[in-house]
């Protein structure tokens, strides 16, 4: 194998992934074969895993990628900005997810692995919501860990049911929803039980 | 094989499929080989497929009656006891749920079955919905059908979390923060906007 520069390589990677995730998001994480990886990539086989050791590796470096950018854009643009990205994603690709939840299920290492994805992202979320409440604008009668997982939740369901095909409110709707929700408004009083 | 009444027929058909839920719940869909379904049913394989076409349909079978079972508790007991029996159930058995998201992506004749899958349940529970939206106690400032599927995707994101081991808020602060999200309260005025 011809020396490459180590720009060159990390251009490579960056193409193999483009590719992959292409791949990944038309036929799932199962469906998408090596064959059909070498297809969309227009590389070998051993080129491909010159680059990374196997094809769990390349979805796990995409979907932490992922994962990452949609912390940082919580961090930096707000929750809105993400709950927008989320509707917009490909169903496809958010499909992909699914196995990383099964995988966070059977797989003890990957568990820790995912933990651990985005640790600067997480301490700047952790940070925009602390401010958030200092200025009043998030209730303060649960705890903000609860808060922020909370937001977790919606966005887990939310790409469960877009990778399903099912339909959800729309991100205004959304976001409205979960602006009563950890608004400050909702601390007031104790919110009135609905028969729902 | 010998005449059996149509009743142990029946019989024989529900302990099969509380066999496979712990054989799902302990070693996930894939892992629920035939042969551990054999163990766990004290069945020989022939004797199971006389019953159920493959393992698919068992957990289709499976999959059916719970969301069934959670649709009427939602129906009859309401949303805090849905959110309590999600939170309470076990985290290896929503985890083979993942497969029915992965399926509903992948399979146009599943996806339209599970459609249909509960339509007494889902009719009650937007019978339901109304009623707490006449008597106001949900806000109107959102479609009705988006309140249901926001709940929705948040039962889904819980099953998820759960499922993968992941913390989520308790029962008691997940129950609030809906209340908060769709109670009538949220409709006043426009929810101030956070910068979380």
């Amino acid at each position: 194998m011809p020396k490459i520069s180590e720009e060159a390589r990390e251009r490579r990677r960056d193409e193999i992934l483009a590719a992959a995730r292409r791949c990944f998001a038309t036929y799932g994480y199962e469906g998408a074969t090596v064959v059909r990886l070498e297809q969309q990539t227009g590389l070998s086989r051993g080129a491909i895993f010159n680059y990374f050791p196997s094809k769990d590796d390349i979805f796990l470096t995409l979907a932490e990628r992922d994962a990452n950018r949609l912390a940082l854009l919580w961090a930096d643009e707000g929750l809105e900005a993400v709950i927008r990205a989320f509707v917009e994603e490909d169903p496809a690709w958010l499909g992909a997810y699914l196995e990383v939840g099964r995988r966070l299920r059977t797989d003890a290492t990957f568990h820790e692995r995912w933990k651990q994805r985005a640790p600067e992202a997480e301490e700047r979320i952790k940070q925009r919501l602390e401010a958030a409440l200092e200025a009043g604008e998030i209730r303060d009668d649960i705890p903000l860990q609860s808060v922020g997982r909370f937001v977790g939740v919606i966005l887990d369901g939310l790409a469960l049911r877009l990778a399903a095909g099912f339909p959800s409110p729309d991100a205004a709707e959304l976001i409205a929803l979960v602006e009563s929700a950890i608004g400050a408004r909702a601390r007031t009083r104790t919110p009135r039980r609905t028969s729902a």
